[in-house]
């Protein structure tokens, strides 16, 4: 039984699926654990709200080993236990695809949730968060390479800014979602949404010297990994002043009327299919 | 958004996967859509809440046709619709293994939630709902014939009976489970976590001249599907009293001292691995 104090609750679920979402040869059990937890409390937290209760069901190969189950578990409860949610509920089944369902709840603590639907022209947009370190993870990976440790690190464990939800939402933000699937596209869906234009200024990301390096080293612009990465699970708002924005956020560009997401003044050209995260609904 | 009345939200949550739990050279999209919604709908029913929302993960092949998704979403929609609860929220991912994950939500009304654990010595146990249906159904198709059409009926979808869970709670009801294992193999969880003996009495249990008769042509005491049977996921609950018991209840039996569940004053023999259903947990 979850006890959501003001008698709302805002529930989101995600499934992760071998093959598509992870792989058991690039991430560990604990390291799926911490990305199952991750995604689904930073969802709650990208309405504003906390997360409090959990429900996972595992459906698992008859050949998975119980210590993978195990580490798994206790490193899903141990992200969980970083926001003070808890595991509520579960099923277990055999399946020949192991797959992982999360359902996570949060207590919208007395406020109106935020959606995507809610940026104004005259807001400005901002972040917090990382962002690009997962998609250069991923790329140092996928070329066979086992360092920058950093960056394979990210890619493998997201850290997302969890309390930064409620604390935007507390500051007023007009709009919110976390950056799952790139920043360009995450805020196509808020443009929509909202029925505005998201104008974002390059100038205003910051690369850091990490990610200049590792691009050097795969010779890729780093920009593209904070434009279109995903899986960072950064938060991005739109706030109604820049006055308005959170300690720790950044703004990074403005809404004005019209639609989409203009890059430095045009349009961004996304990247087509991505075959290891498979489809995307 | 959720609205939890009384500021508390019971969760449940249940995979269903292609091969474990349904075939769809057995059952249509619209029966796991039902099949689906109607077994997380009585597990909420079944700690005495109203179901209020559900989310669904579908992870499905890519060649899966969309009138398939289309069909088990309608389904499942209406199924909802049966109990006033609603769809709020979901995710759909690539997955060689058909996988659907449902979690639902539901609305104590001011009530303690009732669970297995609270069955006293003294108490009478009470059924309400259909039992024995769908084994009997799995059992025709297993053999490979297709009628008699209302068994079939009843294993693909079932008919739970969603509305006596609340009235249960109302009228006091100690302890409460849905039949999705088999009678003997659920009442056996409650008697474990209640600390107590269940003693059934089959001369209580109605096995009906339709099962008789599919019995008698399958060469099957059909008081095995009744006992042993899930899937039809009728309520089994405990009362203080015979005069507690809210009609379109049965009393099957009593709440005892000691351990397990007795069948007309023994241990019943459970059967082992049904391979068709799989691992359950």
């Amino acid at each position: 039984m979850v006890r959501a104090g003001d008698g709302r609750v805002v529930a989101t679920t995600d499934l992760l699926v071998e093959g598509s979402h992870f792989r058991r040869d690039w991430s560990s059990a604990a390291d799926v654990g911490v990305k199952a937890a991750a995604q689904n409390l930073i969802d709650v937290a990208a309405m504003g709200a906390v997360p409090t209760a959990l429900l996972v069901g595992l459906a698992c190969p008859a050949d998975l080993p119980v210590a993978w189950a195990q580490e798994f578990t206790a490193a899903f409860d141990a992200e969980c236990e970083l926001v003070g949610a808890v595991l509520v509920g579960g099923d277990v089944s055999r399946s020949p695809t192991l797959t992982i369902a999360v359902t996570a709840l949060g207590d919208l603590q007395g406020r109106a949730p935020v959606t995507r639907a809610g940026a104004e022209p005259g807001d400005v947009v901002a972040l917090t968060g990382r962002l690009g370190w997962s998609a250069a993870g991923l790329a140092v990976l996928s070329r066979g390479f086992r360092s920058p440790a950093q960056v394979i690190a990210a890619h493998r464990r997201p850290t997302p800014p969890y309390a930064e939800g409620p604390v935007a939402a507390t500051c007023g933000a007009t709009s919110m979602c976390d950056v799952s699937d790139g920043l360009v596209q995450d805020l196509g869906h808020v443009a929509a949404a909202s029925a505005v234009q998201l104008r974002i200024e390059t100038a205003r990301l910051d690369v850091g010297p990490r990610l200049q390096d590792v691009g050097r080293a795969l010779n890729v612009d780093p920009l593209r990994w904070l434009l279109t990465g995903g899986e960072d699970h950064a938060l991005v708002a739109t706030f109604p002043t820049a006055s308005s924005v959170p300690g720790g956020w950044t703004v990074i560009g403005r809404v004005g009327e019209g639609e989409g997401v203009l890059v430095d003044g045009a349009a961004y050209p996304l990247p087509g299919w991505d075959s290891f995260r498979g489809s995307r609904a």
